[in-house]
């Protein structure tokens, strides 16, 4: 990957740092090396690179004030949430400043009536359903990692509910941005809907931190379901799952979750866990409701799943049963890292029309079988999305190239398909080339967007557009 | 309200016209009176201005033509879909061309597996309703009006199920759009969910045609409920109506629609049908699923209305008695006209958080009463949307600005509640001080895209941004 900007000059830098002292406390700014290279690199594929200094924001005024300073001396500036992202979105490409946000973690307000609440870009979606719990209430969206709200935001993250619930882009309500000049803009209202204008709201979801910095977030919630029950089952084969899933959605079952781990994901399950389930195709199912309708669900989605091979259907309404049979689910990624100690776990992330997830899943496990590479999948089947869990040795470059070279015919296969190049991961840098592949016309448009924005080109840059 | 924009020089449009007649064929190019004059003026309270002519579009090419036409001699351009829009938004304010895509109704495809189908933008609703229920399918956003795909897609629609579906903001996976200098750019794919870098489809998405003409809209759809089923309550108040509504919400049970009518519009439907119902508010939901789901979620429903003073709950899941029981719904426009014979009905937008619902409609009770004037109400309440039905004598002008200054106080009103100054219907140009009074830092963001998108102004120019 060739950068297109080239690493901002020192003394642009240290004159923003001078900037911010006047404003910003002492331990609100770093220079210090491991702090820096831990804000340069994320958890995915693809090389960090160190931001010059990074600064802590307390507050939108913080950001204001950073955003200010930047600008005012040509450096760019990359907000960081928790670095749970995985196409090295906050790799530093150009050097500057990395913006953190995680100590603007504070819940501003929670409306039990009308399910929403407002949080600073820094809270920790666990943390905010330990504050929501009390009211009865959740934030459905769990993509596996602790990310923030703002990061979560910033990626259009999804994960396990989104059949049901839908992903950032479905459950924001409005957002606090402050743009590339330091104004600040509130977008969206408390409604529950709206068709005041343009939709800037969804213009930032998903924007990657290259158009404005979201420091407060309003949400969609929901009330903590009376009864939650799983059920799992194994297929002859990952059609046989992945029709059962079609038929679900078909009838318009309400499942929450529908996951699908492949046989050799099972395998790694059995190996790491001792669990003896048959190492075939399973899917891992959870129904939200009143006891009468997660129980008339799953009775549901079993006759389904028996007319399509699965002959040992599961279901539970108790907790410690649920989590015991969820369990390969759970472990998933563990297991998966177990396959090979020593290795990075890096996941891809296509999406396609489910009428063709069978297919690319089976035309994957083939390429990954013929390179001689062990690695499971595991889907979001009731979206069309999955993942392949790579293994890579972190001191074997060949492997990484290999697994670039996987992830890439993946990609194009997917987006042969009709598909997206990523489903709930983002750009980052790692896919700018396979967004404009795809996409050649609409990233143009991208890039005018930027560009009328962040015209100096200082906000989280070499992302997306380029 | 005063138009920003002068009216187009006739030798522009003559000069557009000429061009156009060399590609385009005869009969789709009209320069007549009633022609022109039925192209500039919607179903709303504002004031139509005629284009100087309408062109019929067949297809995304012939769009490219009109719009390179229009930029290449500085002629406006508005697209124009039904016209049953609200706020003036096909009102043609710098004269210009018209350009009716009401040709390109093709249903181009329908994926059931995936349950998607792409449709040219003049598609009307009901027509796709009909082609999808032989594959067991339906689209359900349902504003009313028989709109095009387009249009609803332009002004962000939604209707009475909004509440378990969503709007048009979460039911269009992608479009073709025309830019102003006639490049064709899709947006989206067929995956169901997508981190594929800014989110255009939601930006076109309603826009108005402010920003491109969408050409074609790829839809998600839904299937067709095995079974349905209805209630009708009364109420003491419209706030028990609104806690009975908050309660469903909260509980999660998926109510396909659930919709308020006020004392007025109940008594506005006995005398127009003479169904003899008391005269209070009303709840009218609809629930959708399988027998069993439909006859759980009514009783749960049921259980909340009895406990808010609802003592007349009535609920079937036989197909005439539903259509007996929602027969006041159904009529409710009809009976609002018919209080006062002569008289154009002059629906009002506004969207609360539902907290704030049953306050803001009490409020505006008041405020009509005072006013000495007949108006019913009806609401979306599930999303926390309503409508008061105004009644205005086309004759008498001052009665139209009495119905302005009560939808001003009402505009106010919910947004001091944290609310929007439109759910559904959209800014056109009827609402553009009320956008500017509440989100004036967003405003200006808007007009910084629209710059970006359409520098010159030719697309719908007057509306949204100015």
């Amino acid at each position: 990957m060739t950068m297109t900007t080239g690493r901002v000059a020192p003394d642009r830098v240290d004159a923003t740092l001078g900037e911010l002292r006047s404003v910003l406390r002492p331990d609100q700014i770093s220079t210090a090396g491991a702090v820096r290279d831990q804000h340069g690199i994320d958890e995915g594929l693809f090389a960090g690179v160190a931001p010059d200094a990074v600064v802590f924001a307390r507050s939108t005024e913080d950001v204001v004030a950073a955003v200010r300073a930047c600008a005012a001396h040509g450096t760019p500036l990359v907000p960081f949430g928790a670095g749970t992202s995985l196409e090295g979105h906050i790799a530093a490409l150009a050097g500057g400043i990395s913006l953190d946000l995680g100590g603007m973690d504070r819940v501003l307000e929670v409306n039990v009536d009308d399910l929403d609440c407002r949080v600073q870009a820094g809270v920790h979606r666990v943390a905010l359903n330990d504050t929501l719990r009390r009211d009865g209430l959740f934030f459905p969206i769990d993509p596996g990692a602790d990310a923030t709200i703002g990061g979560m935001a910033s990626t259009r993250a999804s994960g396990t509910n989104a059949v049901r619930y839908g992903t950032m882009r479905d459950n924001v309500l409005g957002l606090t941005v402050v743009l590339a000049d330091g104004r600040v803009v509130r977008t969206g209202t408390r409604a529950r809907k709206s068709a005041a204008g343009y939709d800037l709201t969804r213009l930032f979801v998903g924007a990657e931190g290259t158009l404005g910095v979201i420091t407060e977030v309003a949400l969609r919630l929901h009330g903590l379901p009376e009864a939650m029950s799983a059920a799992v089952c194994g297929f002859p084969t990952v059609a046989d799952a992945v029709r059962t899933t079609i038929e679900t959605v078909q009838l318009g079952i309400p499942v929450a979750r529908i996951e699908l781990l492949d046989a050799v994901q099972v395998a790694a399950c059995n190996a790491y866990s001792d669990l003896g389930l048959a190492e075939r195709p399973m899917l891992f199912l959870e129904f939200h409701g009143n006891p009468a309708a997660v129980a008339d669900q799953a009775q549901q989605v079993g006759a389904l799943a028996r007319a399509n091979g699965g002959d040992d259907w599961s279901w539970t309404g108790d907790e410690a049963e649920r989590n015991r049979l969820w369990k390969a689910r759970h472990d998933a990624y563990y297991a998966a890292l177990a396959l090979r100690p020593g290795c990075r776990g890096m996941p891809t992330d296509v999406c396609v029309p489910i009428s063709r997830l069978a297919g690319c899943i089976e035309e994957t496990r083939r390429d990954l079988d013929d390179a001689g590479v062990v690695a499971p999948i595991v889907g979001h089947v009731g979206d069309g999305n999955f993942h392949v869990i790579f293994l890579v040795h972190p001191d074997r470059p060949a492997e990484l190239d290999q697994v670039k070279a996987l992830n890439d015919r993946l990609v194009q296969r997917a987006l042969s398909m009709g598909g997206t190049c990523t489903g709930e991961h983002g750009i980052g840098y790692g896919k700018m080339a396979h967004l404009r592949a795809k996409h050649g016309e609409a990233v143009d448009v991208m890039a005018t967007l930027k560009a009328a924005l962040d015209p100096a080109g200082l906000f989280n840059p070499g992302k997306i557009t380029g």
